[in-house]
């Protein structure tokens, strides 16, 4: 297996798979534009060949996975870049942060068995698959009202391209498409319409990047979704996330919250179902999805639609009015 | 002291007061449309004097105060007889459900000294005061993003007026608002525009009833609020309510909930500040704004405010757009 590591600012949860395969050749290259992030990331895996240049890289080494976690916007040119000489593609999110970047993904991807799959690593742990289980087994009943949180701590400092929003792609994409993934993956109800907000009060020397952002969406089963995201965990609080998923339905209530899943339903009061299902690592999950054993939790049609959801999502928050989904 | 009950429908938390004045004169009388369900309250209250008819009450008991908890929409009607007749009136919400009533209401205290005092009983609870307290001290910094819900049990069965929207006036009105004016009491800033949505899922029978509604806010410092409201708490829920408050700043994060108040702020991580300011019996703090003694909690101003912002917020999640507030 050859597996290569464009771009040093994502989560790159596939190196969770290195341990196990020391047979595995590597390689670790800039995102094109930095390289000082990346050559962190290529000094921490022994033995792994680095190229300044990811064209480079993916034309030489001749990857069959590529991991990418590059500035945010360039994410989805590398991913393009990838698809196009058949490379299976494991991406943080966001995988597109323009409509143009998300059609030339579903051109390079439509009717062919290229895979492109975006890490959303709430699908593979047991408290949110817990939650999810809880909903399919109609343990709520039908799904009313759902509300998801994600909360982090600024830290001391982030990348300067923060602050460019073409570079960045905005808080939405970047922090709440975590809780906007979970609640279509926990509810199965998908989207109907959005509208949104955010602003930037905290960190005035990041400019566009919201410190906070908040979207509201009616759901096509006539319920309602919520959510918001921040910056704003203070630094001395317990964790580095403060993650929560509410969906209360007409049968009852299941929530997470530090890592617990909680229900309340039926005649039992409330009860910790945190390990009813139980949890996969994302890089063991993801890997199943690329050489095409599971498409349960990550798979390329899910990608597309996610990112979609995600695009729509900003252009609403951005907007005067609601707006509704497509299809 | 004169005291007299209106209406079978509210909290009435003078209520409290009558055990240590059992000196008082009361009278107790139905709402004008029902009598049943204030017949149980008048029942209940030892030496009462019961009349079918409040206006018959207003002009022959001649009450100092009049304690209102009518069937919603007449909430507003009775508070107009009362203050005609120079009697102050402490209301449960919501105190108008038309914008015509509020203005009725508008006209009849403007220029007087007549009181019209809206029951919110969270603004006299000890982990809400403390809440605002972090706030207005500066432990959070600006607030940013705060968010509030409101979780109640729907219970076996609600009256049947719940279903006429003209009667009932909605979920925003009856649930949402104490989330919306809390956000208000312990933030501190203004709301500047609203939008929202809502809908009935698990109680087909309700009708226009909403199970569920979800206000989305900018606030006037460019920060956001949130506030969503449910009948979705199990009967086998630990309690009633699940009421909850999360305020975010730029230094800090203020919460309440299960009735604690937990600050995460500076240096010294998470503490628990519930017991910081301490709370006063809701009724003691109503009675003291009838005396004109205080006017930091209830006040006629504050009603009449907070009555707008309601109406506003509830003509907002009806449309298809922002709606800013006015001033």
């Amino acid at each position: 297996m050859r597996l290569a590591f464009l771009g040093g600012f994502g989560h790159h949860y596939l190196r969770g798979a290195l341990a196990a395969n020391p047979d595995w050749q590597i390689a670790v290259s800039g995102d094109g534009q930095d390289s000082e992030a990346a050559k962190h990331l290529g000094n921490a895996i022994k033995g792994s060949h680095w190229f300044d240049d990811p064209r480079i890289l993916l034309d030489e080494f001749k990857p069959d996975i590529v991991s990418i976690g590059a500035i945010y916007a360039l994410n989805g040119e590398l991913a393009a870049l990838a698809l196009g000489r058949d490379i299976a593609v494991v991406s943080d999110k966001p995988i597109a942060t323009s409509w143009a970047t998300l059609e030339r993904l579903r051109e390079l991807t439509n009717g062919t068995s290229r895979v492109l799959l975006t890490e959303f690593p709430f699908r593979s742990q047991k408290e949110f698959r817990a939650a999810r289980w809880a909903v399919q087994s109609g343990q709520i009943g039908e799904v009313v009202l759902a509300t998801s949180q994600k909360s982090y701590r600024f830290g001391a400092a982030r990348p300067s391209w923060y602050a460019d929003r073409e570079l960045y792609g905005g808080t939405l994409l970047w922090i709440a498409s975590h809780s906007i993934d979970l609640i279509r993956f926990c509810s199965g109800v998908p989207y109907k319409r959005a509208i949104g907000t955010g602003g930037n009060i905290s960190r005035p020397n990041y400019g566009t990047m919201e410190d906070h952002v908040a979207a509201l969406y009616e759901l096509s089963n006539g319920g309602t979704a919520i959510v918001h995201a921040d910056f704003l965990r203070p630094q001395s609080a317990p964790t580095h996330g403060d993650d929560r998923l509410r969906i209360a339905g007409s049968k009852g209530v299941v929530e997470v919250r530090d890592g617990r899943c909680l229900l309340i339903s039926g005649a039992l009061g409330e009860r910790d179902i945190t390990n009813t299902i139980g949890g996969t690592p994302v890089h063991e999950e993801l890997l199943k999805a690329v050489r095409g054993e599971s498409t349960e939790f990550y798979s390329t049609q899910e990608s597309l639609e996610i990112a979609a959801i995600l695009l729509q999502s900003r252009d609403a928050s951005e907007g005067q009015s609601w707006k509704e989904f497509a299809g």
